[in-house]
């Protein structure tokens, strides 16, 4: 197999910490270049201790610079926050590297809508039409041939997997759906910061953000483009006394209030049988975060509930590996041509 | 101040246990009788070690027996399962003992209801009008003449003190109600059993009991009151890896789309600004579980959705305290003639 | 009862947060002063939502002034770093303020020692022969005819503590003791830092600050002069991801290696029988940091191993109520002349 | 590479959850029978739904038989209480199958050892001196050609591997080790019980066991064995609020108090550079439960206390990777011909 070198911009964060890992064990892919400006200088592995004896951890971290990398990299795996990365991919694409960004800067198609929710102009508004939304499951041929990769947001990629089936086969009405998140605190980021000290939030539950959480227009988006008309939903965050995981608890209306749990979960297997990675459990099981952890699997209950005609859909992944460097390792084995799986087998302690 | 001497059946599960931490501090109540048919002959304070040196350490522990009750106390707190619960009481009652009960027999009104969702006849459907819903916010003169009190449950206490002043102010509609409630694992009991034990809760999230939880009625009953007719609800719950804390979300639509968060908040403080522990917050900040740990507080976050029409309520009290051991306390004083919060003053540890 | 006003300077950090909780519930002190650098201005309910309808709640946050305090308190709190709070005592003590210093700067007798462990010279070594170490069980006398207290570390509190009766009946080599200590997060502060995100700690474990942690002259201070003759021991800490708590696991030899459980036992009642709060369990039972969570109760687990002739000292305290705020308070009350236990009797929440 | 037939019994416990997790990624061994009784008849991806989809989810449960196991496997996994283990082994090896016991029926050499502290006669003491210790560090040899390997407890495991360079050295005073240990929850079993219930454990922490810890022979005998001459050390177990980990934290006394920390780690250098697992961290540096998560890996530090004259170690490993399953895997490899570390690669979450 072809080795394939790839970086990786922001090594600090919690998604970088987690691409670290999943590289280290990546049949093929080598990372040959992992930055950060605080850090510079120092050896991965002196900087991740549990990164010793493992690929990778002999890079010397270094400032990015964009020829660098592309003497270096055929892909870069931007990991830093929105509004740093369109530049970076930019000079990036520029430079002949191919790039999958983590942050929401390729994701939304219109950049007024990107003005709106991030409260800052795009600087580069021409690249995004050329970006593609990288949720395999929806768009594997499209990544595959990207230069640019907006890898999805952690809880976009929980709500339309769950919504996927129900808004294809016509089941709920789109004008009332209630999306209630949960989120472990990997997600909050690993910034010095009082409100995710141990103590603020061990042994504690709250919400946040609500109602402007900035993940809401990329969830409307793609819904919108999948029920072929603007929806408006309301998303809603709570943070969680865990380091990872995603519930997110959908509340839809179904059309015909008389549609039966078979029905449904007949529609949803129909979609999903054949997938790698989204599980439907039979009915009665409802998904647990843990199942999930360090995977790319996102395991999807159902309920119907006849007394109010509800269809409320269960859906949960790892924030971190699906929502973030799985899935943005899983596009770039799309982009390099490999199988989407590649390096993303193994299956992570559950308890 | 008198001394009252109350008697304790269920020491064993969590609310028994809150019990006797808040007896231990209660200036006139005097735990005279503690009952386990299990622990039955050990010291209270064996049992329990961190009792030892305060009051209540040193009743040996007994098995029920009604006149024994009779002999020893004026007011038994009944912490059993429902279904063994309503015997209890009828024996306490002939024999001229007042009771608080914590379980869920004497909630509904309706004996055909309570057989519907319990599973079973109730065997004393004559005290149903008797007993008295003990929620001190909404019953207070009706509890302090009570023989008999039926304590809340510990999630409808969140919802009901949620949604009053919206509904008291007819700002929402009734018929599109969706609760998303998370509670910790406390609330799943003490018994031995797998899935609640550290490892399969530790850094994991998950739904339960949907769409059947036993406490939808209840919820229901007392809604439906407020508004004036039948309320139907979608209830909803989670089990936090958390000790304790319930947090409710509220999805509520607005009845005029165009209401303010000032309207709102207006009339929430109309309702609650002379209340003792429901505490209304100010715009912008939203209630952590962790605030109102181990006391009798409810606090309430409002949030104004204008893009959606809707009006988000969250919900937050102890399960334990105020949810179970706590306002059953409360409920006692109210019966003795205490002020309400006599021995329910001190703030516990928040972090 | 008269009323005592008090002032705490430093309420952002955990052992203020605590201190507030606590003087909430004091039934004769009285907040009148609380300072803050950073956050002066803010009403303290505001700042912290859980005081909300409680004593202090409406006190404006100010910046420390000695004259100030002087009018305004006839105690004030130091809850400030070491080095800090040694000129800010000295100002205090001549504006005629007594003084509960947490710190570390009026601990030690000599200055000398206090420059090798905490690098710093002392500015004021004429109040080290005034300052009493606040430990009621050893010093009540003292402390309530002193100036200013010295508040004692909180893994000294457990170390002495769970020490004291061994030595004084003369049980144990002292020149082979091995302390083990564990300690909640709360110990680590609330300063913004990544070590101490949620997710650092969180199912994580470790030791730190081997072998040179500050408490360490401390505890040998106080065991040498018990012993009456200089003590040096292996001090120990670790990390634990939990909020609260610190468990002291102290290996010694036993002089006699035939030394009985219940020898040793007898000795450890003949000592602390009587005391209010050092509790001493039986044979077989060993402390849990939970049972003593929120409150001023040492608990200490003995253990004889015969095999190898140690006795093992189990210790356990709040690390914030027993090891900071709650032993302030303790001390305040003995300044006051109101009895020692005043304000501190409730239990917390233990599960 | 040729596949393999392994069995596996005693699927419910943690030890079997996480052998089923790493053989359903391991490139050439295949899990051709699980038993339970209590579960039998199901499949086992519908016991554990974190398997679905992977390898192994489809074997169907069933009921412990040796000769069914003869025909299906060509190594069994006993993952079942010491007591059950021998028994079944010795009907394994008799019917042609190699065995890798987890329990502690084949660690200790001497059947009286076994006596003294199982407190049950061994009913195969023959099979003693024909199993090997599948230390794979100390006995990779032997473990290649064993028919019986005797699986290490998980506290040996980190405490043997801790000592070993120091003993090898002669660096310590052998009859002067005490051993501090912590471990996660997921030690305690999976046993419904009310101790290890979420709400018993979570924000507590204590200790367990002593001082009669039946690691403690084990240990010794390991030990001693390194050392030349009997040795007997004090062992102490506590219970971690986490799902995994163990941290022991060994204090010794240095031979020559003068010795140096550079002196010491060059000696644990020279013993470990080349080993694939155990890192021996830089000066400064203490090992992190969470930096072994899940992986095989034993990350030792040191510290000397001149002032004490001691050197302290502190070992810490993965308690079911390392400390159970991972290393049977290891030793089945060996076993197989196959690499040590085949199907041990993958680096787990580590927040």
């Amino acid at each position: 197999m072809k080795t394939i070198n790839v970086g990786l911009v922001g090594i600090t964060g919690y998604a970088g910490m987690e691409l670290t890992r999943l590289l280290a064990g990546h049949p093929c892919m080598r990372l040959t270049m992992a930055c950060s400006r605080a850090e510079s200088g120092k050896r991965l592995g002196d900087y991740y201790p549990f990164l010793n004896r493992m690929p990778g951890a002999d890079v010397i971290i270094s400032v990015f610079e964009p020829q660098e990398a592309a003497r270096k990299c055929e892909i870069v795996f931007l990991a830093v926050p929105a509004g740093t990365a369109m530049d970076m991919a930019d000079a990036l694409l520029r430079a002949g590297v191919k790039v999958v960004d983590f942050s929401a800067d390729f994701r939304l198609h219109d950049p007024d809508t990107y003005l709106q929710w991030y409260k800052r102009d795009h600087t580069c508004p021409e690249l995004l039409h050329k970006a593609v939304y990288g949720l395999p499951e929806l768009y594997a041929d499209a990544i595959a041939k990207a230069q640019l990769v907006a890898n999805p947001g952690c809880y976009p990629t929980s709500v339309i997997l769950g919504l996927y089936a129900a808004i294809k086969h016509d089941l709920i009405l789109t004008e009332d759906i209630v999306v209630d998140s949960k989120s472990g605190a990997t997600g909050a980021g690993r910034k010095a910061s009082v409100p995710t000290l141990f103590c603020e939030v061990s042994d504690n539950f709250r919400a946040y953000g609500l109602p402007t959480h900035r993940h809401t227009p990329e969830i409307e988006q793609e819904i919108s483009r999948l029920a072929g008309h603007e929806v408006c939903l309301s998303f809603n965050t709570h943070l969680l006394p865990t380091n990872r995981g995603i519930l997110s608890t959908i509340y839809t209306k179904l059309k015909n209030p008389n549609t039966t749990f078979e029905e449904v979960h007949a529609a949803y297997m129909t979609t999903w049988e054949g997938s790698r990675w989204v599980r439907v459990l039979p009915k009665g099981l409802l998904p647990e975060t843990r199942f999930v952890r360090g995977s790319m699997f996102c395991d999807i209950g159902l309920v119907v509930d006849s007394r109010t005609g509800r269809l409320i859909i269960l859906s949960t992944i790892d924030n971190l590996c699906r929502g973030a460097s799985g899935q943005a390792l899983a596009n770039a084995n799309l982009i390099s041509g490999l199988p989407v799986e590649t390096g993303l087998e193994a299956l992570a302690p559950l308890a």
